[in-house]
């Protein structure tokens, strides 16, 4: 059976894989005799497979020794709270907004933290990413929090900013929720990374921290127990129980990520590679039609999340109909932006993206 | 196959059909062409599925109109300090601590209110709870708090205080993780129940709050905006992305209990007429047997978990060996306890208590 191509923004896409693993092995992990849903996260099995998922996502993503990798709960809304609970110390907190997620985290940042706006992309209704030189950084920053990938704007870095060249020496914090794992990341230039499952990882429920050492520590005295980083690393993320099932399916991925192959390639530069070929010929397909616009600078296109438009918008529910008749699923742009979306995550295979553009082209014509 | 027998403390076991379920529409859910974790959370297919399983369980636990049911994350921990943040404006917040859960939930409210310990079962080692009439509550308390049900402990109150009773007008709080859907809950006697689902509901992830309407819309500023109750009940529990895999097995498990029968019982009724049979059965053997004790008061034991003791420790390992071998799973006593603990949730039936007395019957022969 072959399955629909789902272009969700998120909850998003799992490879098929790694979902019949799952499936086979739901009454009976490794001959436990136990589901993973009903093993104690104390116990042998299920410690195996946290580990596993540790040390696989820190060869996926070559994290540095210096930095704790923690499996917490919230997704990124809760952590628009628990960075500057943790990181603040209630001091000065500059933040880039680029899109919704980094205006999310600017505004509930306000709540701990004598937030600052360092930059905006607002003047361009969020369709660049102002340049890193013209950042109005604050001497006496605690960190600077950016968003590597805005889900519903389509914005996305393609080089982390490097701070110290700017004369900062805060910590950067990236919200890459929507970019973990597309590509490689340069630790050099991060202090704090974080990030829900569901977009490029596994379920819901599941959100990634990954911090330098020596930001541990320093949480406000109002700060959650169970959200305190430090308390969570000392505890190897099992202060409280963690949602073992979302570490499970993460740790599936990781190993579905690892077998993954580009010629030379593996894993994540085998996924960059597939990434930017499924971008590249999406975007050029769209910059030659007649129908559809992307109004995104070229400099900063997401190769995640691709929002595009009908210049005849009274074809929308058309669009949408037909689009799914022909197994392409979850279409519709975020209701902020309007217009049509495909995020087309690790999970999207390059036949995804063709049969789409197939149809889009068919659409196209029946159109005229 | 017939499986082990699970006794798991939390995680814990889940119904073999909700797995089988679960695992038949891992690729497929619905003829939707999707998995349940690939659906946005804001589509039509898991908007079913969540109005489903919050519909199930307010009829289930029978939760009248004027309460809010909340999918949540974080756990029992996490809303150690999530209620305060929510309930105590900064004043003064009432605890019975009756064991591991209670303490650590008092611990931690001391972060955001003024907390008063009202009783304690600390002098009888947590083997007794401190009757009603005797708990000193505070004139000014925003709320009391207790746990219904001792995980680690194994006490258990078999009727919920009427604080009205004992002329205090606080709103009763209760964290029922272990024995939520194990028995009836009467609601006029409670103002807001919560509790990780990882023990009779489903996977660890989801936490289930349960909150009178009239408690909403007093958090203090500092609770972050995706733990205030309010934004989350406005939100239909949508505000951040919610553990969509956990409210789809919460789901699958409230239509199990909705299929439970016993004689003329059904759900809920069923499953407390299944629980005290169990319960009963198993302190019966352990009240009359030479080699275990367990030290519970009888007022108070738990139906759910029931720490027991060899009084030869040294056969320990050999009894957890041996109950391994004959597909008895997860026997282990809490580190802070010791011994033993058996627990016997919804999800297992009289047929794995009896395996469990037939073992230690044979057990203790060899032993002696």
């Amino acid at each position: 059976m072959s399955r629909p191509f789902n272009f969700s923004a998120g909850p998003a896409a799992i490879p098929e894989e790694v979902l019949q693993q799952a499936a086979n092995e739901m009454l009976n992990w490794g001959n436990s005799g136990m589901g993973v849903m009903e093993m104690s996260h104390r116990g042998k099995e299920f410690i195996s497979i946290y580990e596993a998922a540790e040390a696989d996502l820190r060869e996926l993503l070559a994290v540095p020794a210096n930095f704790k990798i923690l499996f917490m709960q919230g997704g990124g809304l809760a952590e628009n709270a628990i960075v500057p609970l943790n990181l603040s110390k209630g001091g000065t907190a500059d933040f880039v907004v680029t899109g919704s997620w980094s205006q999310k985290s600017f505004k509930e940042a306000a709540k701990y933290a004598h937030n600052h706006l360092a930059a905006s992309g607002e003047a361009s209704s969020y369709t660049s990413i102002p340049d890193a030189a013209s950042w109005q950084l604050s001497s006496d920053a605690q960190y600077v929090h950016i968003c590597s990938n805005e889900t519903i704007h389509g914005v996305e870095y393609q080089e982390l900013p490097d701070l110290k060249a700017l004369g900062c020496d805060a910590p950067l914090v990236i919200d890459f929720s929507s970019n973990v794992a597309s590509r490689p990341l340069d630790w050099s230039r991060v202090g704090l990374a974080f990030g829900g499952a569901q977009k490029n990882i596994g379920p819901a429920g599941l959100t990634i921290v990954i911090v330098r050492e020596d930001l541990l520590g320093h949480a406000l005295d109002i700060c959650p127990s169970a959200f305190n980083y430090k308390t969570v690393a000392d505890n190897n993320s099992m202060f409280n129980t963690p949602p073992t099932w979302g570490i499970y399916m993460a740790g599936l991925t990781f190993q579905w990520l690892k077998r993954q192959r580009e010629g030379e390639l593996t894993g994540v530069a085998a996924m960059e590679a597939r990434n930017k070929a499924k971008a590249d010929f999406f975007y050029d397909y769209l910059d030659h039609s007649q129908l559809y616009v992307n109004k995104v600078d070229k400099a900063c296109r997401s190769r995640m999340n691709i929002p595009f438009f009908l210049r005849d918008e009274s074809r929308n529910e058309a669009f949408l109909a037909a689009a799914k008749e022909r197994g392409l699923l979850q279409l519709k742009g975020h209701k902020s932006v309007g217009g049509m979306r495909a995020s087309i995550y690790n999970a999207m295979p390059m036949e995804g993206v063709r049969a789409l553009v197939d149809f889009m082209q068919d659409f196209e014509r029946t159109s005229a």
